[in-house]
């Protein structure tokens, strides 16, 4: 392992690298499966292509309101010469029309309503007048297809309708419908196993003793991993020791797809996950470390066949770590395919607002900044939310996010940034 | 009714007229209540303020791995000329730190632990070097307050962590769960009756008879509705009578806190909508007809104070009247408050992109055009998708919508443009 130091410990890489080592070392799995009703289904990703068993529509239809006529009926009609068709009939909507239309022939039809044989456009209902006695009058003449939907125009029998890795919007529910598909085979969602230790912990629920603190972290992962198409599994909190992380750690990697290890910010509890991460390998850890802030001492590898993440303890470092190499994996897990790399436009909201005020940033390092947002003039403003990443609070203050690369020194007051909304 | 012509239908208006001539007539309620544990409160909108009644941190805690000390015993500390600190023990974690710090003294501790007595800042292991007689050679000097959180620099009791209003992000459960709020009190989401109208639709899952057709809208709008943060009510599939459709609205507005009716591109079934809407009101139609393609014929109306959209019954048309006409009224029936005016921007993510081809449009009216995205060399190109809107395939063939303003007659092959993508 060449990025590793003299204490088995690899050094800092870039946010790209550490991409790059993780996936020469883990091999992204098919998705399972599992049935869904199409009402159930938005948002879920396609486990395999839908083909369409029928023709859509399954008869040629009118798109206006009007009369069903032959087209050749009305040619060279015009205001001061119509052509003059006798009405004969009605077409009801929802039931099949039968009788076909004759020379010089036309049924009144609505939207949606069938084309009788023989008819092959409709004149709208603006470009025609009823006469008292029957007669329609036409002012326009229709070419054979104005005003209709031909059958099959939307779908045809045999048709790749959605393609596998998918996932569904309202309009793939309805155009579903329309084929009679009312269930659909979709992948199963990647289950993320929640892990925080640290002897200071308590739940949420009870009351802290002094030198305790209750649990933030695993609730933040929670949402996080919800609000990325996973499913989180809480595996609870445990003590910093090697068997009660190890124990932990492998459950974890039976019971869910990826495994998120939080708390442990000091060294010893980072290499005592290090450890257990390395004994459950191989292949182990793969990075120790990332040249980003907050989020350097991220640790990423597999155990157990499945990815192990060990993010660092303070919130505002979880959640900039989860979004850099949980969110984009879970993506990965949920079977999306995204062939026009739309899955590299910022998943959250981006506004343009102008830096409040002067930020400083190392070059070499990767700097993740939350900013509140303020309006003044119908402009957005950015101003920086400081702290320490151990405050829950910057988060909650922050509107959203600027990225400063790793090749920018600092951002000056008035600079236009794209803040990613926290959604 | 300056708006209705003779036959007492209103005229078209702008989009912006429609929504002003809407809130005149409407005005949005205080949503409901209820009660919520904070792991279900993803996207949730928070209906009162939370304010904090604990301190958080409990204790002032460590943010570094070091020693703690108290920061004079520091002053002057260089690596040539380093201050020498008597080890007097180590913070345990999760324990209270009892034992004072006396004068020279240093006690071990990690991120996150309680400070002792005395102590008011932590010297980072990197700037110290620890004797093998137990003495701790420091090489920089602290200030008071540095690698410490301050008891309360997070959360101070009192203090309002979250507003109503606010719709609940992962951060958020985090810090609820910080305080020890382990459940909220949310604003019920806004239920949305969905009526479908027309003698040839039936079930998706039944199949069609010749002139019939299968239900699509109920299906693309239930997805619309729950992608918008509301809850769809299916209220079936009803008849074009005048009895069956007041009779499904007036059993909808008792249900939901808005309806939609689709279908009914007809004329005939238009008016009928209208009907049906005036009967039921007042004010019954405000609007009818709005300068926008597709979706011109849409209606919105109030009847038994609840608002009422009739939808054209083209799947486009539904979908581009859904979203600039009943999206936006979710919001706000959600609770939803928003200080900075984000909601105006786009609810989804917008990928730039060039126009693939020449896309003419009219002066007057605001166009809606589906795009299909191509990768060419690195940048994408909006391919606009041709059909009738009453084909669904359009939408299922498109990743997302191009706005042609009011003003502008038509884009050009090679504009560039923000395509709002289908998420």
């Amino acid at each position: 392992m060449d990025n590793k130091d003299m204490l088995g410990r690899a050094g800092l890489v870039t946010v790209e690298e550490a991409g790059n080592i993780f996936h020469a070392g883990y091999v992204v799995p098919e998705p399972g499966r599992e049935t869904v009703g199409i009402t159930d289904a938005l948002r879920r990703v396609l486990a395999s292509d839908v083909v369409s068993t029928v023709t859509l529509p399954a008869f040629t239809r009118s798109s206006m309101d009007g009369y069903a006529v032959a087209a050749k009926d009305t040619f060279g009609a015009t205001d001061s010469m119509p052509a003059y068709l006798n009405l004969a009939g009605e077409i009801q909507m929802g039931e099949e029309a039968l009788a076909p239309i004759g020379k010089g022939q036309a049924f009144g039809i609505s939207t949606g309503g069938m084309l009788p044989p023989g008819a092959d456009a409709v004149v709208m209902l603006e470009h025609s007048e009823r006469l008292p006695d029957g007669t329609l009058e036409v002012h326009r003449p229709v070419a054979p297809g104005d005003n209709i939907v031909q059958q099959g125009e939307d779908v045809r029998q045999g048709d790749v309708l959605l393609t596998a890795g998918h996932r569904i919007r309202p309009q793939d529910m309805g155009a579903l419908a329309g084929i009679g598909v009312t269930s659909i085979s979709v992948c199963v969602r990647p289950r993320v196993a929640i892990i925080n230790t640290g002897n200071e912990i308590v739940e949420a629920d009870k009351v802290p003793m002094p030198g305790q603190v209750r649990d933030i972290n695993s609730y933040n992962l929670a949402g996080l991993v919800a609000h990325a198409g996973g499913l989180p599994v809480q595996m609870g909190i445990f003590r910093d020791e090697y068997t009660a992380i190890r124990d932990a750690v492998e459950s974890a990697t039976e019971k869910a797809d990826v495994v998120a290890i939080t708390g442990g910010s000091s060294v010893g509890t980072r290499d005592l996950t290090a450890r257990v991460i390395n004994d459950l390998g191989p292949p182990g850890v793969l990075v120790h470390g990332v040249s980003v802030r907050p989020g350097k001492p991220v640790i990423i590898g597999v155990a157990g066949a499945k990815p192990v993440f060990g993010l660092p303890g303070h919130p505002v470092a979880v959640t900039v770590s989860f979004e850099l190499f949980v969110r984009p994996l879970i993506k990965r897990l949920s079977g999306l395919v995204d062939p026009l790399g739309l899955s590299g436009i910022p998943p959250v909201r981006v506004v343009r607002a102008r830096m409040a005020r002067n930020y400083s940033s190392s070059p070499g390092r990767e700097d993740h900044i939350r900013v509140a947002l303020e309006l003044r003039d119908g402009e957005h403003w950015a101003r920086p939310i400081l702290g320490r990443s151990g405050l829950i609070t910057t988060l909650v203050k922050a509107h959203g996010s600027v990225v400063i690369p790793l090749s920018v020194n600092g951002l000056v007051k008035g600079d236009w940034v794209d803040v990613e909304l926290f959604d």
